[in-house]
């Protein structure tokens, strides 16, 4: 038997500590320090901070080792998704990234880490532009804030989607699933879209002006879909035939609830010329009704296990 | 015997890890990745990024559990202390807070952290913006963003110091040493100073216009004093005779080596008239010498121990 990797998604909701309230209990205990309109109720993927007449998009997010990533990873990959998730959160607000700091705790493979960093930011086109080192651990930790200039406003949020549009992803999902498989097990297979996810920011930028709502997949299709129904007041309908799939089709609602996919999920008025070489319409946006989500006609909600669960 | 307390400084040069190549050494290879002019070279307090004709400051710090406090310290502190010293960083730079992005590891006195974390933004004014949060530990960590706009142009650095101007903190030093000495002796004596220090902010918003250089002393007036005067290309010569101590005088020399007091240390021109209530000439800047800092006459460098150094 192999360990099992951790939970594979930085973003979703993490696994409950002994003696805690948990993830949502505390977030919820937050929100009452966040009433800043900027903060967007902590329910986004970004705050938006007016600022000299620009909208400036932050976002925050950190990797542990263990819980989102598996002790003897190659910190280049580590280094990798943390800004690339990162910079998924500003893709999804179609803000321009401005700059990044990066909260480091010093490890033997630093020298991995910056040669990973250094080809992500290229890649993005973002400079480093400060942060802090520290010791500590293991398990080791790392935070990225990254800094966007958001290029249309209203800047996108969850909450936009309008009964009537229709509802798109910009691409095929499942490939971080198969990759993290692949590497979980050392089996045949690419795991690249797992270890080093590509963020839609082209696609963020053209689609903006043209979305009622926007966010990015990070914690599933159906869980991500659920938190956009609810903080647009309405229900998503999926047609599961037609979600993209870069897994095999007998993977297929495995893949409706796992994360890492980085697709974006977008919401815009049926018939809509899209900008964007490609985009999947997957369903409908209903009023609200029984649930959030309709899957091929049945109602789902957060209780019924739409984010992928490990056993 | 009482369990040493963790190495009580956030900023102060974390202590090398087996294998790693060590905090300078890391900070070298990260400097390649940080050419843009927001990112002053990695040598400053914060970012300072250019956006719609406003100067936008960003900084971003972490608080390890074991490295920056010690396990079994009331949580509340630990928030006030992520968050006040990220505050004295944009006080340093002149700039008003905006917000916090917090990047949160969930543990069993999360109560306690946001009682705390609601104290000190409600201190500051300051909302929370955003963030994530995280399973993971033990060790603990967190990490705290704090952005500000700055409100004099040019935004001061670390960089400014003019032979001839005046040196000045803007209070005495001391108090977080003795704070912290109390608290890990459990002997009478206030460690409010240590759990809870004060951002400057009101006096380095004030300061700002009239400044050639300006930094917090988070690592220790001296370590401080001789990076502003690296920076800037001169010496610092300090009469350790002028310092204002919160301390018994026969701790000048820890006093002037300890960091955690978050004071600010500014130059000026001599003789102008300066917009705080209190504010301590220390000491002038000279023509860069032999060694960064000249103490009461005395060439001193990083070599000889201007940090404090648990044993």
């Amino acid at each position: 038997m192999k360990p099992p990797l951790p939970v594979p998604g930085r973003h979703r909701e993490d696994p409950p500590v002994p003696g805690a309230p948990g993830e949502p209990a505390f977030i919820a205990s937050l929100r009452a320090l966040a009433a800043h309109p900027a903060a967007r109720g902590l329910d986004d993927d970004a705050a938006v901070l007016e600022i000299g007449g620009e909208a400036v998009v932050l976002t925050h997010d950190m990797l542990v080792e263990g819980t989102h990533f598996l002790p003897g990873a190659d910190m280049a990959d580590v280094a990798w998704k943390l800004v690339a998730t990162n910079i998924s959160d500003l893709a999804a607000k179609g803000a321009e990234p401005l700059g990044v700091l990066l909260g480091h705790m010093l490890g033997p493979d630093d020298d991995r880490f910056v040669e990973g960093l250094e080809e992500v930011l290229e890649h993005y086109g973002v400079p480093l532009l400060g942060g802090d080192t520290v010791s500590g651990g293991p398990p080791r930790s790392f935070g990225l804030t990254a800094i966007g200039r958001a290029t249309h406003c209203p800047v996108p949020s969850r909450g936009g989607a309008k009964p009537g549009d229709a509802i798109y992803v910009t691409g095929p999902l499942g490939a971080a699933m198969t990759g993290y498989e692949a590497l979980r097990d050392g089996a045949e297979g690419d795991s690249t879209a797992y270890r080093r996810p590509m963020a839609r920011l082209p696609e963020g930028l053209l689609l903006a002006p043209h979305v009622n709502a926007m966010m990015d997949i990070s914690d599933g299709l159906l869980l991500d879909a659920a938190r956009m129904a609810r903080a647009s007041g309405a229900t998503l309908a999926i047609e599961a035939g037609l979600v993209p799939l870069a897994a095999p089709a007998n993977r297929l609602h495995d893949a409706l609830r796992w994360g890492d996919d980085y697709e974006l999920l977008f919401t815009a008025p049926p018939g809509l010329a899209l900008p964007v070489p490609a985009a999947w319409r997957i369903g409908r946006v209903e009023p609200s009704g029984a649930a959030p989500i309709l899957l091929d006609g049945t109602a789902l909600s957060e209780a019924d296990g739409l984010g992928y669960q490990h056993g």
